[in-house]
C-alpha cells in the first residue's frame, strides 16, 4: 500500500518511519523542504493512484488541518480518501467531512495516542467514520498500533468525530490519572517517613493494583532526575482536557477529578493569583487592616 | 454583673471593651502586665464573688487553653464557671468540662466570630453547655452579640462542645463562601469586557442574591487598593478549615466546595509544587525527552 | 418616561409594577392576553415616541430574546433603545447589537438580580453598553434598583455584553456560595452535638463573617420546614454556572469551588451514575469477583 | 524458611498457598478452625523455632490487629519477629513495634497490593522496619512478590510505619485514578457518537498514555456486563482514602483530587442529601416560594 503522509512534526516523521518499517510505502510531505519527500502538496498527490488514494493528515489542529483538507479537497478525485490523525476538537470532523464530500473524497478521523514512544511500543488509534473507508485504512492501522489482537489499540468507535471525541476523553482521563500519581508523589516526600520515594514509585510498576504505563514514566523521570529539581512546576495543556470538562459540562456529567486536575494546571501557571489575593484581602479586613495577621477563618 | 476575663489579645481586649460599654464590671487578666487589669490569675479569681464565679477564656486553642483551664480549676470553686470562648477544637471541649468537674467548677464552650468589627457591631456567638450555664452567662451573652432579637446573633447550639462544632462549621462555610467571590472576582479581572470591576462588586451589595457582609469587605479592600497590588497571594488558614474537612471526612459527608477552598489555599502558600513537577516530568516523559515540549496531553 | 416592556412572566410583570409605583409610565407587551397591555407588539412600539423609544425586553434568553430583536429591529425608529434584561449568554450580545445597528437603533443589556425579592426590595443591576445609552435608560434602572446610593445595586460594567458577563459571573459565585453554605448545613446535622440546627443559622445571620441575604434565605426555608422534609435534594441548574465554568477554562482561571458546586448539581439530578458503577466494577474486579466484598481500597 | 501465617481470610489463604507454592513452609492460624492449620495460637507459636520466629499477621486493622499483637507480645520470644501485613494506619505501628519491643521482639510493617490476583501475579510490598528485620524476612518478601526483579514489586521505604504509610497513598492515588476512568467512561456512553464503548476502552489497554492494569479490570467488567447494569453505583470506601485525604491536610498538601475522588464515594451512598435540599430550598425562596420554579441561578 501507498500512502501520503502529511506533516513531518515529530509525530509525523515518526509515523512515517513505522509505516515503512511495516512494509508501506509512504510519500510524505512537509512545509518543511529538509523532512519532506516532495516539493509541493501536489506532488504528492500525483505520486499516489487517483481514486484510490489514502492520504493521512498530521498537522496542528485549527487552521492548519482545515486549510490542508481545504487544498486536498482541490487536490484529489472521488473516491480518495482523507484520515485527520492530529488533534482536532471532534466538531471539526463533521465540517472537514463536508468539504471533501463536495467532491466525493472520504473521511475518517483517527485520534492517536503514545507520544515519542509510538514508533517502537505502536499508537493506541481510535477510529472514526464509515465502515468502509476504516476498513480501505487498516493496512495502515496495522501498521502503527502495537503487535497483538487488532483490538487492543485499536477501535472503530463510531461515525465520523468519534475518533477525535474518545481521545479527547483519553487525554482528559490522563489529565485526571496523572494528577492522581502526582498527588501521591507529593504525600511521599512529605513524609519524615518515607526513605526511599522513588523506590517506593518503582516497586507500585509490578503487582499493585495501580501500576500503569504512566508510573513507569514516573520512576523513568525520577531516575534520571531524584527530587524533580530540574523540572518546573509549570504545567502547560493542550486544549483537550479543557474540551472534556467542556464536554461534561455540555452533558451534564459530573467531572470533578478531570476538572480539578485542568484547574491545578491553570493554577500552576500563575505568576500571582487574583483570587487568592482577594481571599487575603478578606482575611486582611476582617483583621482590621492590612498589616494586622487575621484574628479570624 | 462582674466578669472575669483571661487573655487580652485583640480579640479579648476588644470584647472587655464592649462588655463594659454594655454595663458590665469587667476584670481582665494578661500575662502581659501592660494590658492586665491585675498581676495574677489569682487576684483576678479573688475579685470574683466564690462559688458564683464567671470566668471567660479568651487564650490560643490548645495548650494555652488546657493549661489555663488546669490552673483556673486549682483556683476556683465549686459553682464557679468557666467559658472557652477561644478557637478551641470541639473535642477539647469535653476534656476541659471533665478536668474542671473534678471540683464541681462548670463549663461552657463558646464560638465567637467577627473579628475586629465584633467591636462596633456585636458578635455572632454560639454556645455548648448545660441551659443553667449557659442561663448565668446571657448577660455575658446580651452584651456581645449584635443588638436586636437574641436568636440572630445568638444560640446554644446544644451540649458542652457544640459551641465550637458549630463555630468550625461556620468558619469552614467562611471558606468555601471567600472562595466562590474570589474566584468570581478573577473573572472580572480576566474579562476585557468589564471595565469596573470594583464598581461591579459594590453593585453587587445591594438587591442581588449575593449580597453578604464579605462582599462589603471586598469591595472595602478594592476601593483602598483596586487591584489588590499591595496584597501577597498567600493566604494562611487557622487551622478550623482543615478540622471542617476532617469532620466532613469523618461523618461522610461530601464537602468538596470546602475542601477545594482549604486546597487552594495550601496551594497559595508553596514556593515549588512537588505535584505540578511531577505532572510537568510526566509530560516530558512522553515528549521523549526533557527539552522537548510535550506532543500529546 | 414612558417605557416599553415586552415579556411579561414573573421576572417582567414585578418589574413592570416596580417601575410604575417609581413613577414610570410602562406599556407591557406580552403573547399572553391575560398579562398583556396592547394587543401585538407593533401596539407596544406605536404607544411610544419614535425615535425616542426604550423598550425593555424580559423574555428567555436565546432563540425567544433573538426573535424579539429581530422584530423590533423591523418596527423600531432610528434612535430608539431597546434594553435585553434577560439571562442571555454574553456573546449574544454584540450580535444583538448589529441586528438593531442596521437601522441605527441603539442597545444596551442589563444583567438583573433579586429574584421574586427584587419588586420590593429592588434588583441588582449590571449594564453594558455606551454610556450615552446608559444615562438615556438611567430613570429605568433608578426605579427597578434598591433605594439608596447608585453604586449600591446598580454598575455601567463596560461596553455592550459587559452587563451579562457580570450577571453570569454574579450566579457563578451564587453557586458556590450556596454550595458552601449547603456543605456546612449538612454538617449541622450530621453531628449528635448539635440540637439546634436551624436556631444556629438564624445566629449566624447576625454579627458573623459569613452572615448574607442568601443565609436569611436558608433559615426561613428551614423555618418553614425543619428538616427540609418537603424538598428533593434534585438541584436544576439554569446555565449560568455552566457558562462560568466555561468562560473560566478559556480564561485559564481556576475555578474548583464553582465547578464542585456546578457538578454538585449534575449529580443530585442523576438516577443512577455511570461512573460510581464503574467504580464499583473496578473494586468488584480486583475482589475477584462481583459478589464478594472488594479486599481493597 | 517455615513462617507462621495469622488470618487466613481471603487474602491471608491466598498469601499462604503463594508462599507454599514458592518453597516456604507455613503454618496458618485462623479463629475459623475450618482454615486454621492449628488449633491455637499457642500451637502455631510452638510449631516454630524460639527466637527465631517469622510471624505474619493478616488480620483486621485496628483492634484485631492490636489484640494480635498483644497476644504475640505475651507468646514470643526475644529475638522472634512480627510482621503485620494488614491495612493497619500507619500510626499504629509504633505502637505496635514499642508493645513488642517491650519483650525484645521485633517488628516490621508491610503494605501489600494485588487483590485477589496476587495469587497468581505476585503482590506489590512495601516494608517499613530496620534493615536486618526487612532481610530476616525477605524470603517471605520473594515468595509473594512479582517475579523478576526485586525492586519492581517490593520496596524497604523507611523505618517502621514506612509501609503501611506508603499503602495508604498507593490506594489514595487508587482513588483518583478509577475516579478519573469513571468519568471518562460516563462521557463515553453520554456520547450519541461513541457506538462502542468497550471496544473503545479495549483499544486503549495497548500503545495509549493511559494504558494500565485498572483499566484492563474495567475492560473485563465490561465484557461479563456491558451497560453495567448489574451493579450498583453505590461505592464504599475501605478507610484508606480518607487517611490519605486527612494526611493531605496534615501536610497541607494540595489534594484536590484524590478528595474529589473520596467525595464522589461518599455522595454516591447517601439515599437523601441534606446539602443538595439545602441548595434546592434556596432556589426555592428566591423563587418566592417552593411551587414555583426559580426565576434565577
Amino acid at each position: 500500500m501507498h500512502v501520503g503522509l502529511v506533516g513531518l512534526g515529530k509525530m509525523g516523521a515518526n509515523m512515517r518511519t513505522r509505516m515503512r518499517e511495516h512494509g508501506l510505502e509512504v510519500t510524505g510531505y512537509d512545509r518543511n523542504p529538509e523532512v519532506s519527500d516532495v516539493a509541493e502538496l501536489s506532488d504528492l498527490v500525483a505520486a499516489l493512484p487517483a481514486g484510490d488514494r489514502v492520504i493521512w493528515v498530521m498537522v496542528p489542529a485549527g487552521e492548519p488541518t482545515r486549510s490542508t483538507v481545504s487544498a486536498l479537497r482541490d487536490l484529489l478525485d472521488e473516491g480518495d480518501l482523507v484520515i485527520d490523525g492530529g488533534n482536532s476538537h471532534y466538531s471539526e470532523d463533521a465540517a472537514n467531512a463536508a468539504t471533501l464530500a463536495e467532491r466525493g473524497i472520504r473521511y475518517v478521523d483517527v485520534g492517536v495516542s503514545g507520544g515519542v514512544w509510538g514508533l517502537e511500543n505502536g499508537y493506541g488509534l481510535m477510529a472514526g467514520g464509515d465502515a468502509a473507508d476504516i476498513d480501505a485504512a487498516m493496512p495502515i492501522f496495522d501498521a502503527l498500533r502495537p503487535p497483538g489482537d487488532r483490538d487492543g489499540g485499536f477501535v472503530h468507535a463510531g461515525p465520523v468525530g468519534a475518533g477525535h471525541y474518545v481521545k479527547m476523553v483519553h487525554n482528559g482521563i490522563e489529565y485526571g490519572v496523572m494528577q492522581a500519581y502526582a498527588e501521591g508523589y507529593e504525600l511521599l516526600t512529605a513524609a519524615d517517613l518515607v526513605h526511599d520515594v522513588t523506590g517506593t514509585l518503582k516497586a507500585w510498576t509490578h503487582g499493585t493494583v495501580i501500576r500503569s504505563w504512566l508510573l513507569e514514566l514516573l520512576v523513568a523521570a525520577l531516575e534520571q532526575d531524584p527530587g524533580l529539581d530540574s523540572i518546573d512546576d509549570f504545567v502547560s495543556d493542550s486544549g483537550e482536557g479543557r474540551w472534556t470538562v467542556d464536554e461534561a459540562i455540555d452533558h451534564a456529567v459530573p467531572a470533578p477529578v478531570i476538572s480539578a486536575a485542568l484547574f491545578a494546571r491553570f493554577a500552576s501557571r500563575q505568576g500571582d493569583s487574583p483570587a487568592m489575593k482577594a481571599v487575603a484581602a478578606l482575611r486582611h479586613q476582617f483583621g482590621g487592616h492590612a498589616v494586622q495577621p487575621a484574628a479570624d477563618g
